[in-house]
């Protein structure tokens, strides 16, 4: 589709002056993800990898736990008013027995009448209860192979190096092998294509693969973790507090400040062999 | 609250060996957003200026106006099961006369029963029109004083300081100065946060004032600059496509790699006096 970059002229200021010239920007366009025809959401991200993203989106939010649980997924053929598909709805229907997905409304505008349960409610209507137990996840990994991974990330990050605009997520082996790298203006759109590519690659729950983050741990990125079965996040920039706690719940190793050979161990050292 | 950061132990591997030392991590914490005690939405914020967070969150999404479209913002005094107040849900009035918002269903979860709209309905489904006109704001910068911003910005970064993790928002003056710094964990967070800031100091429409973020520059920060009436958006770092053809659209100077003396500008250099 080609779409991944767009190019736009640019005035450049430095203190040589003014300049015009080309630049090249991330692309950012909206996706309509649909279930069975219906709208469920709508995420601004980085056209390419979209089926990966529909799946991996899905199995973050409990509605996919295997592949076979997709019958099709296929864009929308309708045009634009230019006539041009624009490619961005995407219809997935589901295997007979898997439920639909409830339209979000329970998670993100829940209704609540009541003022008792005040901050637990509010968090357990982000929570979501994992199928897989990456508590008991058997990956581990040498704290010299971690160490290598930042930079192995950056050097397949093709379209940071253009734009400079891109978060990027993989998926890596106990050797330190990237087994698949994904880039998108969404830190969790990024993180949800490697997991859709394991899905479809029937290696969900991913508990022989580690998470590999360009960016920061968030609360989001940790529950999309659990959500695959993953033992362990590791995360170049810092992680929140409810990250670690969810971590620690979860039984999640959450390595943060991955940077040369230095790192955090926040929970879960035992899969990190020192 | 002094929930801001929060201290935990932590292992960091280095070259000179594992050892065990207290780390701060920026907070994050689910918050309810209700309006006249319906909940509308959960985001996952750093508690403080909860209440700025509220009103920018609802003028960005197009319910406020005005801070006299308000009539109280409290926090719900109900517990949690340790008896504590999670100060985690915050209730908004409406004064008389001002529309609720629907239920977000229209944007995140609308349902649309024909393809033919394909592209163009996802996009406006999360597109939102102003009721101000940033095209017309007055705002101008002299570059050089563009330039000393970003430093300007890391020196009130006090949470990221101490934790590296968060996100920072500012609105600033055409002399430079800094008339609010908001930090989060969640960049959307952080402008809703001097949003509300500037609504609450009957400052909105800021026709006079520029917005800056620490990093990216995304359709969703160039939509709520707009929806503020903000004229300038400087960034950091890169802006997605669409935060540039949004910003081309609503007549708003884009500015992206802000960096030391050198800067891009992406759409309306008129504001910009080199």
């Amino acid at each position: 589709m080609g779409r991944v970059t767009v190019r736009r002229p640019v005035r450049r200021l430095t203190a040589a002056g003014l300049r015009q010239r080309p630049d090249t920007l991330a692309a950012e366009e909206p996706l309509e993800l649909r279930v069975g025809g219906r709208a469920l959401a709508v995420t601004m991200r980085t056209p390419g990898n979209d089926v990966e993203l529909a799946h991996g989106f899905l199995l973050s939010e409990g509605v996919l736990g295997e592949r076979a649980d997709v019958a099709t997924a296929r864009y929308c053929d309708g045009v634009d008013e230019q006539g041009r598909n624009t490619y961005n709805v995407l219809d997935l229907s589901l295997a007979p027995g898997v439920p639909a997905p409830e339209t979000g409304v329970e998670r993100n505008f829940y209704t609540t009448s009541s003022c008792g349960v005040c901050g637990k409610a509010a968090l357990d209507a982000v929570k979501l209860r994992s199928r897989f137990s990456p508590a008991t996840a058997p990956f581990a990994v040498k704290s010299d192979v971690l160490a290598t991974l930042p930079d192995a990330l950056r050097a397949k990050q093709k379209v940071f190096s253009s734009t400079g605009g891109l978060h990027a997520a993989a998926l890596f082996t106990a050797e330190g092998t990237l087994a698949a790298v994904r880039e998108d203006v969404g830190r969790h759109n990024a993180v949800d294509k490697v997991l859709g590519w394991a899905l479809l690659e029937d290696r969900i729950p991913a508990g022989d693969l580690g998470l590999l983050v360009s960016g920061r741990a968030s609360f989001e990125l940790v529950q999309k973790a659990a959500m695959a079965g993953v033992g362990l996040l590791a995360a170049v920039s810092a992680p929140s507090s409810l990250a670690v706690e969810l971590a620690e719940e979860n039984g999640i190793t959450l390595v943060g400040f991955l940077r040369g050979e230095s790192m955090n161990l926040y929970t879960g050292d035992h899969r990190v062999l020192v």
